[in-house]
């Protein structure tokens, strides 16, 4: 009997009751779905994971981890004929492959898209010791271990970055969009550019890219993966595919965040990239579309115009400005926040602070004397609400009508994150106070919602 | 002709020719509502107001806004007979309370609640000149403004402070926490506690009172309003309402935020104190619990329990702790975050950082080196995530476990602001690392989530 690696109690159990290890092709049989039969490949399980699941690999290269409560069979398939687990997967792989060869060779008649990865989970894979997940995956990896891919499109796979995204700094965005616009400007062959990025900071990224890029001719679509790929719930293929089609179907350009939208595995979510956020930690739907629904909505073969959508960019003319200064702070305020700390930043030399004030933009009074002073030094103050949703006001209260006295300038609904990479991209193409904060309100590229998001 | 002091355009024009001013009794049929009939004075309404709605005093007090598009007739009331406008006017009060007039003296035989206020919209009347908030009411004002709360209690209202939320700082929350301590020591007469509380830091506010009363033997209601009480779509009557039949009827103790729940006027939240967030600038539904529902919905005279709910306080025992240490800092890690700023915050004798993290709970590599100056100075760590939702889980990624060697505390699916607060509780109750770390840990007022919110 082969090892078991990573399976405990029942599963262990059901295992050696049926003789079968890690590297067994088998057949299983699942209750619902009509008795479907699944034949696949037995994979290890990291060390951490439940007792419930029996992971296999199927012909399509994908895991799909199936619930001890829906076996309804389980059995070996013979293999004594073949030599040795290696061939066995190869030709399971083979027998999911020789149709996709032939698909492989027509793929160069379909439109070419250029697959940018940068690293994420999207690119990664699991140790199976430890269930930890690193980032190793290639583009070309990521692109050929998706064989429905090349059905869609003539994918050219570059790396950019290995990066999760949490390291990912404002300097990685301006490689990558540099890297954007020189291929663009090198070969004019493509339809849209996928960009594979991880999920914790990808808001962020798409921002930049966004405003440096604006005007960009074609669409870009930021994906990820919440699960990586050889995760039985992984929604790295999904998210993909969902990006592929979009690019080559939308007839429209932007810079969209392209993510897994509901608990059900159907439909796929094109967020508008300045307008979106990560808004839980774990699910596989976790990107939202701040006070309004995604622009587009990609489900099997559709795709859908989900909203009234605008232009994207404001400006349809091409003109890169890949540009930012880092010396901009967000400060999200709260009861008991010291302005001691503002000042210290404020001798740092920044240039702007964008402020994620509470309700409809306010802060306490204690720090209007380091706000004047603020404003006495030159640095732009953008205001934003912390509560994400709606549009700051500050003409309703007294806090909002002295902070606009003190200078601060409220940003409509900008999302805070969102003004924070938009004042570094303003400050790293601008020093004059006015433009700076003539461009802060300016649309570029759909960073104000233009939906009425103030009723209820 | 009186005045008509905020009207324009439209609403003028219909005001001016049926010869009608502000002041004036009328008698409004509406096209919908099976024609229903609304009497009431012409209140003046606010120089940016539009021009297509007539606001009116009804007899119960409160003032409602008719579209001009649903005014079947609107003709004034014969007056003449009266001597002048306040006579008018209180001859209407006088009417709706007759009736509320013996109700008060019956109050003294229904549960006794205390009303604390403490400033905000909640005790606010609109300046129709600017259409700007100021916080006058009293709460003996606000009681008395409301003729229905005395059909459900009796009430009895105190003033605590005066101040919009963004202005209330940590010294604010112990003069609440103190005063309920102090009014249920002297008096057991109480079924239940309203706090009266600007709406922009509630939530900051109803987490120092959980964790500094813990265990406290009545339920607390913080309510707030999103509009003015002399506005037409004003949720302050709905929301006290609400919160005092919750208080007479729940049989439960806990802090709860009681705050209008959809667009429409049917149903009141009562959010758990500790999982809730205003994410919303200007809709009345501006809390939501987070990772859940919300603990009680309150719709017209039913109130129901809407989630398996544990019991609030993990200890029944009431032990009030009112202390706290404010050299606590929230520090949300962006891309481009500046390691000098944390470093700058670390001299200046902090004793516990809460950080709002990406994703699952991550922080930049270029971080790593002022984190472990933060460990050698022996500051507690706790780490949150800006998702919001969704637990953080530092195990998963490299960065994770990094963050964990370097002596970071992952607190589950607490909120970043009631991490925050809860470190400021707890720093002011022990000095000890150990000790602090143990009880950001534990649970002692539903600030962790029990549901499973990892799934999706």
């Amino acid at each position: 009997m082969s090892e078991l690696r990573g399976y405990t109690k029942r599963a262990l159990e059901l295992l050696k009751s049926k003789q079968l290890g890690i590297g067994d092709l088998v057949e299983i049989v699942r209750m619902d779905d009509h008795n479907a039969t699944y034949t696949g490949i037995i994979m290890p399980r990291y060390e951490h994971a439940d007792d419930m699941h029996i992971v296999i690999k199927l012909k399509s290269g994908y895991n799909v981890g199936i619930s001890l409560k829906k076996i309804q069979e389980i059995k070996k398939i013979d293999t004594d004929a073949l030599p040795n687990k290696k061939i066995v997967e190869k030709a399971i792989m083979n027998n999911g492959s020789s149709k996709e060869e032939n698909i492989k060779d027509d793929s160069s008649q379909l439109p070419k898209i250029l697959l940018l990865s940068t690293g994420g989970t999207i690119a990664s894979k699991i140790d199976y010791r430890t269930g930890a997940v690193t980032p190793t995956l290639t583009a070309k990896e990521l692109n050929e271990s998706i064989p429905e891919l090349r059905k869609i499109a003539n994918i050219t796979a570059k790396v950019v970055l290995s990066e999760y995204s949490e390291n990912i700094v404002p300097q990685n965005w301006l490689q990558i969009a540099n890297k954007v616009a020189e291929e663009y400007t090198n070969s004019k062959q493509y339809t849209g550019i996928i960009i594979a990025h991880g999920t914790d900071t990808m808001h962020y990224t798409s921002s930049y890219l966004s405003f440096a890029l604006t005007g960009f001719p074609l669409p870009i679509a930021l994906v990820g993966s919440q699960r990586s790929s050889d995760r039985a719930s992984s929604d790295a293929a999904l998210n993909l595919i969902a990006a592929t089609k979009f690019l080559v179907n939308c007839k429209t350009n932007g810079v969209y965040i392209v993510m897994h939208q509901d608990t059900n595995d159907q439909t796929v979510a094109c967020h508008i990239g300045t307008r979106a956020r990560k808004n839980h930690t774990s699910k596989r739907g976790a990107f939202q579309t701040i006070g309004g629904d995604p622009a587009f909505l990609v489900t099997d073969n559709k795709i859908s115009q989900n909203v009234l959508q605008n232009t994207f960019f404001e400006s349809q003319e091409f003109i890169p400005k890949i540009k930012l200064d880092e010396k901009v702070v967000l400060i999200k305020y709260y009861p008991g926040y010291d302005p001691n700390i503002l000042e210290k930043i404020i001798e740092s030399n920044v240039k702007a602070i964008i402020f994620e004030g509470t309700g409809l933009g306010h802060i306490g009074k204690n720090m209007y004397s380091v706000i004047k002073t603020a404003r006495q030094k030159g640095i732009f103050m953008g205001m934003t609400s912390q509560c994400i949703d709606g549009r700051v006001r500050m003409t309703v209260y007294e806090s909002g009508r002295d902070l606009l006295n003190l200078g601060i300038t409220p940003l409509e609904d900008m999302i805070a994150e969102v003004a924070l990479v938009k004042a570094m991209w303003v400050v790293g193409n601008t020093q004059n106070y006015d433009e700076i904060k003539k461009m802060m309100l300016q649309k570029f590229a759909s960073e104000f919602s233009t939906g009425d998001n103030n009723n209820g």
